[in-house]
């Protein structure tokens, strides 16, 4: 089993285990975490020292086994296993969705809001997440190399379950257009404030690559 | 050039790579490093969110490029060319010490010390941290595969530099043992306090695996 993602392009240039090696890679990826971790407990917007704790409880725990490292983990332990539709959602939700979930709720916790429309938004994040990995799926089964910027092809070549495998093109798109409608719902009460959020969640499921 | 450490035994048990596989070792350090910064974030033993942060960025920075991740980097670079003593120093300091210092400062800031205590408690771990190392070129160099819990002679073999390559085993005992007393000064005015941070010290230099 090989130590990283076998992809060799990202967005048309090689990939960094392949531009430089997989233990420089390897590194550069525990550099930036910990990156994070160092920024957002060094950085106050609101001189809150007990809200900046939790942002980084937040980030740990979507980072850590119980998110994307357990995703990942689901991940590798799933090559070549029939999943059922639920079992891979739980994987990328986890695997994907817990980053993009956190760094809406991150941006979320910088401002003043309620409770409830913390929940609107985790909900958003949650949606977006889910579309990320359902376009994605549907790009690698129809797009070209060239087009998008990455190895196409390479999860049914890996036989890996997706949700193009299990649901076929058609209802994936169908689920990736009702997730960005979920999201969108989430987003009404905070009126042009989330303008940006919904251009997100336009170019998630609108991208080509 | 590998992903990972190539040792295949440490304290005499396979290392997580060969018990289990590259993937599964690597996210179990992921998830790990995310684990630290959760539980800094979400216990807290003064109430003080501030001092909390503080800690947060000290692990954060420990961990990082200028840390942790840092000295392997340096070391990765390093495999096959000649270090000069400064130069293997700023490696281990880094790679290995750097994490050492961070577990006594963070110990250190649970309590209510002076500044002047604190920098005393940073020089002791600075000391341990870069003891340890030495102390682990010269068991690489001398003991059998057995006693050491893991591969023996790894280091000459990688045609890595050591402290035993570059001063000679009596020399890197030598440096050790200052290292060990240098250590032990600073701990002179926290009396009975310091009891354990001596026999860490003394473990440290006097251990054989």
């Amino acid at each position: 089993m090989p130590c990283m993602d076998d992809d060799v392009l990202r967005r048309g240039k090689p990939t960094c285990h392949v531009e430089y090696d997989e233990a420089t890679a390897l590194l550069v990826g525990d550099a930036l975490q910990s990156l994070a971790f160092q920024l957002l407990s060094e950085h106050s917007l609101s001189g809150d020292a007990a809200k900046q704790l939790q942002m980084v409880k937040l980030l740990a725990v979507a980072s850590g086994s119980r998110g994307m490292a357990g995703g990942q983990a689901i991940d590798l332990a799933s090559v070549g296993k029939q999943l059922s539709l639920p079992e891979l959602e739980q994987m990328h939700i986890h695997k994907t969705g817990a980053l993009i979930r956190a760094a809406i709720l991150l941006g979320a916790h910088c401002g003043d809001l309620e409770q409830s429309q913390l929940d609107k938004l985790d909900r958003y994040g949650k949606c977006i997440g889910l579309a990320f990995q359902v376009v994605d799926d549907v790009l690698d089964s129809e797009a070209d190399t060239a087009t998008l910027g990455k190895t196409a092809g390479k999860d049914a070549d890996n036989d890996k379950p997706t949700y193009v495998t299990l649901l076929g093109v058609q209802s994936a798109k169908k689920m990736a257009a009702e997730l960005q409608q979920e999201a969108m719902d989430n987003l009404v009460e905070f009126g042009d404030r989330a303008q940006r959020l919904r251009e997100l969640a336009d170019f998630i499921v609108m991208r080509k690559y």
